[in-house]
């Protein structure tokens, strides 16, 4: 059983055939960088549209189970998540109503500050805002889980300190290994773990030692010291998987509509051994390599997402 | 077990510790009568206030399972729909995510031309429009219940035999009885009834010969001569019940924003043996005076919507 905790494809039949061959159970798709309440119901429709057309290889999770179900049928279950809170607008009843539709993470800010909190390339980090703690707690009672990828070192911790249940950080890597604003300290990673949350090891290029020479050993050895400072059981995969996606996504990703700037920004190629879904088969013989069990490259792989799931996506 | 199938109160814990003295076991509530889909997000947010403030008394029922969880549990189920079509703009795809929220019945006219269906009060009906024949198929495939109470006798009869499942007038009375511009023919009763769906005896009013001074024993006989001519499983109550709405509410039904005629519309009295949930007991012991058995009794109060929800709220 493999989980993914975050991509986001330039989807297609033939991405979904690629997670087919290569055994994916589940993903955790983006559907909103800074789009609006409307323009993220476009995306869910389009999805619908996806799940209408493909439904012998996806559907729709929204709980543990459809994991569950998707391995025992052979297809792969896609779970929603946004990386910014624009969807929400000022309102904290749409938490619910977005729960209801079945996303299940959102990332409270994406490199700017936004109404909750800061992000990671703010100059200042101000910390969890007042909505921020409202908006922490409604997650909380629904059962849709903080990700804290994108945003700063103070907005983690308080994120992680007031959340009363366990958060994730989907897609990053440790700052001691190769420090960028969008990796973790041990410190905050330490936190991370000993709150029961999840940190999701990122391939995409920017956040590895040595970029796109960055090697396959290197990676899993990082993956056995994140072990060693938080435990086994709360590491997984967050690929940052952007498969097929054309360079006009990311100018959107790191732009929107907040400033006027517009630059020449373009996706980096990704690591030889990792350039679509099949490249979980070479993690997994990394791992084993790097010194991981079976049954602990399992949890890595897969099964700690899935107790991560089955705790976090149900009312309380 | 009682199941309403139209009201839209002036929603109060007042409503629903009468709902709970009146044993009501689901209600089929107006959400939407010219909204747009993000006002209309927003009564779905003030329902869920109310549900978590209310868990006590009332939940949102989305399944046939619900009305018997409800009934098992001393609560009401309360279900989602639209009397108009605005809420899904000129965007298909919306459709589905209005299910996913959990609609179940919506019109396809309102009165007026929609994208849709003529409604009842245009001078001319168009019939099914092409986008209203796509709408269907799309309300058919995902179990969202076509309700042509408020459209015109060309659009219900072209909608009757282009829903591949059984369509619902929630909220009407036989034009024979009292020949309005609301009430349905018995040609198109019986097509109704001959296609699987459902009446829905409205209580307000206007749709009552005699107005404020029909009796019940006249409204029971009327129901009497409607179960002759369309079998006693496909009729029901849908009461139309707009307990405590101030005569603003009726302005918003009637001119929306379609006019800037503005008049003064109120909400006539209703009859005396039907103001709030309580007359459900008049009307049984009125059915059982028409000379309805007790178990036919229970069909029209609520058994044939039980049936009617348990065919139409699931995907095809």
């Amino acid at each position: 059983m493999i989980i993914d905790g975050l991509q986001y494809c330039n989807w297609s039949e033939a991405i979904f055939r690629q997670m087919r061959a290569a055994g994916i159970t589940a993903v955790h798709a983006t559907i909103c960088y800074h789009e609006t309440l409307r323009e993220t119901i476009g995306e869910i429709e389009r999805w619908n549209r996806r799940f209408e057309r493909h439904s012998d290889l996806i559907f729709h999770g929204r709980t543990a189970d459809d994991v569950r179900r998707a391995d025992a049928e052979g297809r792969t279950a896609i779970f929603y998540g946004f990386q910014n809170c624009s969807p929400i607008e000022d309102d904290i009843g749409l938490v619910e109503i977005w729960h209801a539709l079945g996303v299940r993470f959102m990332q409270l800010s994406y490199n700017n500050q936004s109404l909750l909190a800061s992000g990671c390339y703010e100059p200042e980090d101000r910390g969890i805002t007042r909505m921020g703690r409202e908006v922490i707690k409604e997650m909380n009672r629904v059962g849709l889980v903080i990700d804290m990828s994108h945003s700063g070192e103070r907005s983690t911790r308080e994120a992680i300190d007031l959340s009363a249940r366990p958060i994730a950080i989907t897609h990053a890597n440790p700052h001691a290994w190769h420090p960028v604003a969008r990796n973790k300290s041990d410190d905050m990673l330490r936190a991370l773990a000993m709150s029961g949350g999840m940190l999701g090891f990122s391939l995409y290029t920017h956040h590895l030692k040595g970029g796109v020479d960055c090697g396959l050993a290197d990676f899993c050895a990082m993956a056995a010291r994140a072990a060693e400072l938080m435990g086994v059981d709360h590491i997984g995969i967050g690929s940052d998987l952007t498969q097929d996606q054309p360079d006009s996504v990311v100018e959107w990703m790191r732009s929107g509509r907040w400033t006027k700037a517009s630059g020449s920004a373009s996706f980096p190629p990704p690591p030889p051994w990792f350039k679509d879904n099949s490249g979980f088969a070479n993690l997994q013989a990394g791992l084993r390599a790097a010194g991981f069990s079976a049954e602990d490259c399992g949890k890595i792989l897969g099964g700690n997402w899935l107790r991560f799931f089955a705790e976090s996506f149900g009312s309380r």
